[in-house]
């Protein structure tokens, strides 16, 4: 589906232009088009395949839906794969963006839901004096754009480990720790594997031999490049701290086992000595004055009493109970 | 045993040829002759190894099956090891396929049973246009083929994974869930070993000083190489949430383990109850009233019971029953 | 806020200036500006960017307190982001410094709460020789001083854990070694992540293709990042030593438990040879002489009592109690 | 001790000769002598050194048993040092080999027991035409000689680890498992440190600047580093492995732990609800009218192994018994 | 302190000299000073710091005892700060030395205790025909010494090792191999910390742009850097090893507690029988006929210990006893 589909000159906004009046607009030096596609279909990527001239691996990348993020040159052309993530409801959503920029014409190929890019052209057209940087400038400002959205999903996974640290002292919630841990981790992996690669391909857009597109543009491209690596260092955080408090989580159920035991082991060694004295005084022998006392019973179950009393103290003294 | 043996000429196949037929296709401009072999013996090798001018040390490496990947680079020509890895009853198969690429020829070495590369000949005799650029593209049409057939084995890997985890928060399962893993985490090496070597000699196809053979094809090596990369960023993540998985399931374990302490120890504090009043009430102490009582015995029942119930509940309240 | 606005002519102090005189400062050969702003808002960024053309996405990050440590060339000019690092009643606290230097000028841009640099800028002109390198010693001096202040919290988290090591052995502190552990980590991966990625953009000011403002005040630069990777190497270490701990913390745990299981063990066998002895002379069989002896019942007692003590002093002899 | 003493021209073996023999055959573009000296004395080498031109610190390497694998240049000369490894009754023997060698010489100095290398000498005689490259191509032989006795320890390794892995899922070996498998870790640490640095070394024969010496032999020095290769994603493959297999090992030690104690607590149930039942018949209350039936105490056996029987069955079916 | 200065020409001693006269020899070709510092005052270095030119930055750094190991270069001169490592008590203790070298001079300042070099300067002057590269040697004979008092130490680490090892798998000495592997990594850890930057630096001295100083003496830097290597791959192992070892340990912890627990079992279920039987008979029942028996008693006795011993001969067989 195509979602727009306009011609830029000097940065300025010309007019929303069809399919095939394309081939009018290219070639023009301060010229650009800018089209944006919404799950294509293989008709409509050959089509602009042919309008801009793109390499059939690209385009099958474009659509097929599993990419690693990266940049590629073709020629003179940029491809670039990204991923959008997003967080719903606890869950981390993924969808592909693919960018094709090359000398006059920028084509975004978005796939699966997840919002659009409407905010982007609106921003670009409201700087013209930054968009006759042209095709470079506009894959800058979608990029910019899929990875300050990383930002709340890392803030959301940030905030995640914070309550679980705050859970994972707490007695008798291990289980559920363990759950939101492993959950975690999971989800830190796959925001990790849509920054890191992209952050590796981005360092090629402004440090050693730039293509000759975005060579206008290249504090632009270092500053995506920056946000990348917060991410990736907050990611690298998350990761370890995850790991070490899945640790912490079995060192604390070893060590609530530990106190759960000491508490059984306390209440055995009273009602073992309660036991024992029951015993004795259930003993057959003929000759047990105490038996024949008025009070014997009474005093034998106070001291049964007494006896379990003072190790109750005792222990509870010990931290056992 | 020889498979096929056929000569191309711009891109189109001509015919097939006998095994001494090939040196009068060789040195022509547009023509390459290109030979498939399965489980070959020496003799048939020594005939190809002098037809085609191969170096000793690649054909040792051909015949021999258990080489690294690799890309290797002899004079002009090129040679290749890959390892064919396939998933059949939960087990991981490997064969190994070695690839000669020299101007005029390209010579395939299949050892062990695993599937053939028919379908590839077929699909490049399909495309001349594509089949013009001569035995770099058909080294191309096989790796492209090698590494294609990784991914279903990537992705059961990955359902294996997402089973376990449904598992590994469920009781009972640990042991199970174990062994799964282990087998998970080994299989998962087998293929990073098959994938990594390959995508790092790869990268010398497509970036830096490439192989005269290869220099118009680039843009395919690189996409083999994206592939490469795209399985080498799954295994890692099955690699690190198998190491995590083994770990929660240590302390799912754990936790299982005190859950089942602590509905022991009530039900042990509730039979100790229960025996220390029937060991009371088995004194021999002369004066013990209730002993005379009618209802004694009854009540005394009475009294264990609700004792019993009382700590049955409290227990079950406090999650431990 | 402007905290200082001065210019300097050969090292030395010219004499407190305003924001539009600043102008009249720039482009003689010797001279230059030093201005420290603390917490700006907008607008007084936006005069300084016009006065010193500073460069917009530079200007964004120095207000945007989010920033990862780095150095960036913007043509003749650097723009460099640090984090100050304090610890203040057990906690980090993170504050920003941005600044900007290129000839003839020095903006430095602190952000949050934190100390000031009141004292570089006094100590810097105590040095004329010194600061007659221009911006670029200015801007040693900003970071020297802040690199050296994260040394008292590198030691603070040195003594940190060698006073965790002396607990780690003791029984019963497992629980609060856990927590200070966890704390501990979390702190040394806040710290490694303010010198680490410094170190890297340090080492860009003295090795390589020097930026042309540092080159002569490279060793300068080398000290500093001397001084990084010294804090670098302590926190590897503290790294390193933590999971070891936690690792030895978790082993201790268990070994106290087995002790405890011992102890427990020792108890429960000596309670349970006692409730034997007393429900075998509980028995209720017709000819048992011994229930007739005179001397019977105490007898019998000191039989329990002495096999008891027997046991007791083979346990304790085992080391179990 | 010399072992062998030879001089070959064009790849021929030429004769035998004396020590002080050697000076006649240096020089000659074609000749090379080829000396093997087994633990030789300081004395012994100060000949050769003097005979070679050997660098004073490469002889002291030689003479010393502790070097790490390694490729050193001095001047047109090579000096190399190579672990052997061997398998003798389970525990591996690590001998050294140093070999000098230069336009005109290869000196090989193997220290320790361990098998000589009369084999590479004969099979280099049998292929005159590839020992005309000269002093590189014995060098080669001798160090695929040594990488190629690697393989068989690799072998025994996997093999050990894969008897520990059938061993490891079954009850009562964890002791055994683990003693095997530090072991195993220690030996495969041992291999590692043998190949991966010759490896690297190895690396510098056939790739880059490569010592004029190596220049036409680079294919076979390319083809050792291969084998390299191998062993160490062999290596890797079982270092990775034992650390999980040790930490399976103690999820398994968990897991048979908490199996231990649900059939105790089983047992201790069923003993506890018979304990409750003697003694409540055991109280003395005066109106107790199943005391008085005639079969009061059989039927009270009965009720008592009833209860007995059915929580067996009971924990029979739950699986804990 | 001044420990000695002493100037050299062509490899020779001159004389001992004072600190004035030092000028008087700088400059001619083939001679040089080298003085030796131990804890010298600020006022000391000053002198020196003004007689050889020394850079401000290093002069700090040699009086600062907490420096990290380097090889830094200023102008023509080297500047290099070592540790000094030595086992004392089963301590490590650490001294620094620092050594700037330059044409014409060497100094050495030494901090803390610790053994001096006057063996150093002994065997150079043994040996003038080395000495006469100058200041180059003098600083490799520093560092040779200094890396090679590294190995007692790296063998004593060892040898711990091999003593815990011994012990590890031995039953309760758990507590205590836990604290000497945990001093162990601790020591490990610093040793690595001398070694491995020394490394990293040592290789910019032989390879690469070689500084003009040390261009004659490569050879002998290169094979410190190789000792440097060897203490880098076996302290790689005692790390490797030890976290092995602490793994192991709790395993071996939590094999012996189930040993225990089923020692313990097996008492509990020989107890709970005899238990059960004593409170047969003692039920209240009228009609139990072997209660009348003449030996009911001792027959119950023989009963009872038969069934302990049968239980008892039964768990010996499996194991548990």
């Amino acid at each position: 589906m195509i979602v727009n589909c306009v011609a830029y000159e000097k940065g300025r906004r010309l007019q929303d232009i069809q399919t095939h009046e394309i081939v009018d607009y290219l070639g023009a030096p301060d010229r650009f088009v800018w089209v944006a596609l919404h799950n294509p279909d293989e008709e409509e990527m050959a089509t602009f395949q042919k309008v801009f001239d793109l390499h059939e691996l690209a385009v099958e990348d474009a659509l097929n839906g599993h990419q690693r993020p990266k940049v590629e040159e073709y020629g003179e052309a940029l491809f670039m794969v990204m991923h959008m993530i997003t967080m719903c409801d606890d869950q981390l959503e993924t969808g592909q963006v693919a960018v094709f920029a090359g000398p006059g014409y920028v084509l975004s190929v978005r796939l699966h839901p997840g919002r659009g890019f409407a905010e982007v052209r609106q921003r670009c057209e409201h700087e013209p004096k930054l968009l006759r940087h042209g095709p470079a400038f506009v894959l800058y400002a979608l990029m910019d754009t899929i990875v300050d959205r990383y930002f709340p999903v890392i803030e959301a996974l940030q905030a995640e480990l914070e309550s679980i640290e705050d859970e994972i002292f707490v007695r008798g919630t291990a289980r559920r720790s363990l759950e939101r841990l492993y959950k975690l981790k999971r989800q830190t992996m796959k925001l990790k594997h849509a920054a890191m690669p992209l952050g590796e391909a981005t360092a090629h857009l402004f440090g050693g031999r730039v293509p000759a597109l975005c060579r206008k543009t290249r504090e632009y491209f270092r500053d995506v490049y920056d946000h990348l690596h917060r991410i990736e260092s907050a990611v690298d955080t998350i990761r370890e701290m995850t790991i070490t408090a899945i640790q912490v989580n079995l060192s604390m159920v070893a060590i609530d086992e530990g106190e759960v035991h000491k508490r059984l082991a306390a209440w055995a060694a009273i009602f073992a000595v309660a036991t024992i004295l029951a015993g004795i005084w259930g003993m057959n022998f003929v000759h047990m004055p105490e038996l024949d006392w008025r009070l014997g019973y009474p005093l034998a179950l106070l001291v049964m009493g007494g006896t379990c009393g003072l190790l109750y103290q005792r222990f509870r003294r010990a931290g056992w109970l």
